[in-house]
């Protein structure tokens, strides 16, 4: 029996799907984290092999005609040592040779719709756009990190809530539900007098990209508080311009949001969703059926069957 | 013969002037970098008593009146474990019961101007406006760091010039003069296909604060390119908005400006003065000057004679 391979490879858990011509799932397998960038290259490259071992137990590996790897932090790929970790390991585990690394967006992407061409606006903890073209992301807009980018991010909304607090305790006026949110979940007691000097060094005391636990807050503070709906405004103002960036004027093609900040149901989320309301905007579904599908068009062709039903 | 004594406590050097009554210098003093920030609380305050011991070496210390220590990083000594080396440091020293410190913005704006009030706007690598009133900054705008904000400063003009670069290099169009000298800093071939991740790497590379190398280069690139007069001119703004922050919206008190990036003949400099053209604008003097004068209105009153020649 012929048979395809979708793997979703994240910094925490990578998970595989086995799956047939006719979209029968054959079996699947988890393991642990496999960013390049947060794991040695030989770890990650291990874990996903531990992944579609799980997934294959029991199959023909004759049979496998495609292994499609989504991968967070794929760009590390790039750098021609890592690489050859990944295609050693994998020809060890005995599907290198059907495996190909795309990212953990153009899984995303492939996820949420059988059309070749579009756009993926991804934001977390991080943000970024990318314009795809028969389902490779051929350029990005935005995805510049946390030191110099991530406008819109999770990253990006928990800071905009501590210089709110900040500003808020700086002109000494009495704190919204924003600013008293961030200093409770700061452990700062709002009356006390060093609590903007406190503040600062409790951000600082902790890796900069944990600023994003405190973007949640302004989601829960969004009607509640001027403060949450102005920086809620801009996070959407700015994912939609960098949406915008990797996209034509007058391309009409699908638009698929990925990550907790644009969740259907997020204030952000709706925001960016009223702002591209004249195009075709989706939603991502799960990672590792859009690497799956993806293999299945590789192995199967065009036709293969969408995970989301769609022919 | 009564004197009084300023000092300069900055991150790589602390400087003292001992002054008599009629301004007549009576001795200097040297010692390495004294903000507790970025040394050791013992340290520092073992630099500031180097300093003070050399300056007043040969003096009685019976006539020493008044010791004001302008202090980059004094904030620090809002921590009581921290202020009490200082204190005991200093009292060893046989000048802790004349000594007080004042941040390194109070002793600038003292340096310029004998008005007792007005306000100071700072922008080195970090930016800050604080409020004088009676030579004393009672509230500050802006000053969250470089994670939080240190907007306009050359922190946010390096990382500006990098995120500029990165623009150009995705869209692919020909490289400005900016991003061309970007890239050079950087050691990075424009050419090479991975510049765009390469200048990602380097600026991630080393301390966030080093992003401000690339300010000069926005200087310098300001007549010829149009990002880095679009760079400088946003610094420039949110620069002056900052100050005008600490101010009262009909307050004609004079503006102080100090820092590298404010200097006069600087292009951020020169438009801030066009911004707050209305205002008495002047630019700070040193350090060391202004702690000693601080120092003499203590113990000799008001009509001191300020180191600029002011009465």
């Amino acid at each position: 029996m012929m048979y395809v391979v979708g793997v979703d490879a994240g910094g925490t858990t990578t998970r595989a799907r086995a799956l047939a011509a006719d979209g029968t799932v054959l079996g699947t397998g988890r393991a642990g984290g496999a960013n390049p960038n947060s794991h040695p290259p030989a770890q990650a490259a291990a874990a996903v092999a531990e992944a579609v071992a799980a997934a294959t137990a029991g199959l023909d590996r004759a049979g496998l005609r495609a292994c499609v790897v989504g991968m967070a932090g794929a760009g590390k790929l790039t750098d021609p040592a890592v690489a050859d970790i990944f295609r050693r390991t994998w020809r060890e585990g005995g599907f290198g040779d059907v495996a190909r690394v795309v990212s953990d967006a153009e899984a995303a992407f492939a996820s949420a719709t059988a059309e070749p061409d579009g756009t993926v606006l991804v934001a977390g903890t991080g943000s970024i756009a990318g314009r795809i073209r028969k389902r490779r992301m051929v350029s990005v807009a935005g995805g510049y990190g946390w030191l110099l980018g991530d406008e819109g991010s999770g990253f990006w909304i928990g800071r905009e809530a501590v210089r709110a607090t900040l500003d808020a305790l700086s002109r000494g006026t009495a704190l919204g539900t924003l600013a008293t949110s961030v200093l409770a979940q700061a452990g700062i007691d709002p009356d006390e007098p060093r609590a903007f000097h406190r503040l600062i060094t409790a951000a600082n005391g902790e890796p900069p990209v944990r600023l994003a636990r405190f973007a949640p807050l302004v989601s829960a503070a969004v009607d509640d508080d001027p403060e949450a709906e102005r920086i809620v405004e801009q996070a959407a103002g700015l994912l939609t311009r960098t949406a915008l960036t990797a996209r034509d004027v007058d391309e009409s093609t699908p638009v698929v949001l990925v990550g907790s900040v644009l969740a259907e149901d997020s204030p952000v989320g709706i925001r960016v969703r009223t702002r591209l309301s004249g195009l075709d905007v989706l939603g991502s579904s799960d990672g590792v059926l859009g690497a799956a599908w993806l293999a299945a068009v590789e192995a199967f062709g065009e036709h293969a069957l969408h995970p989301k039903g769609v022919l």
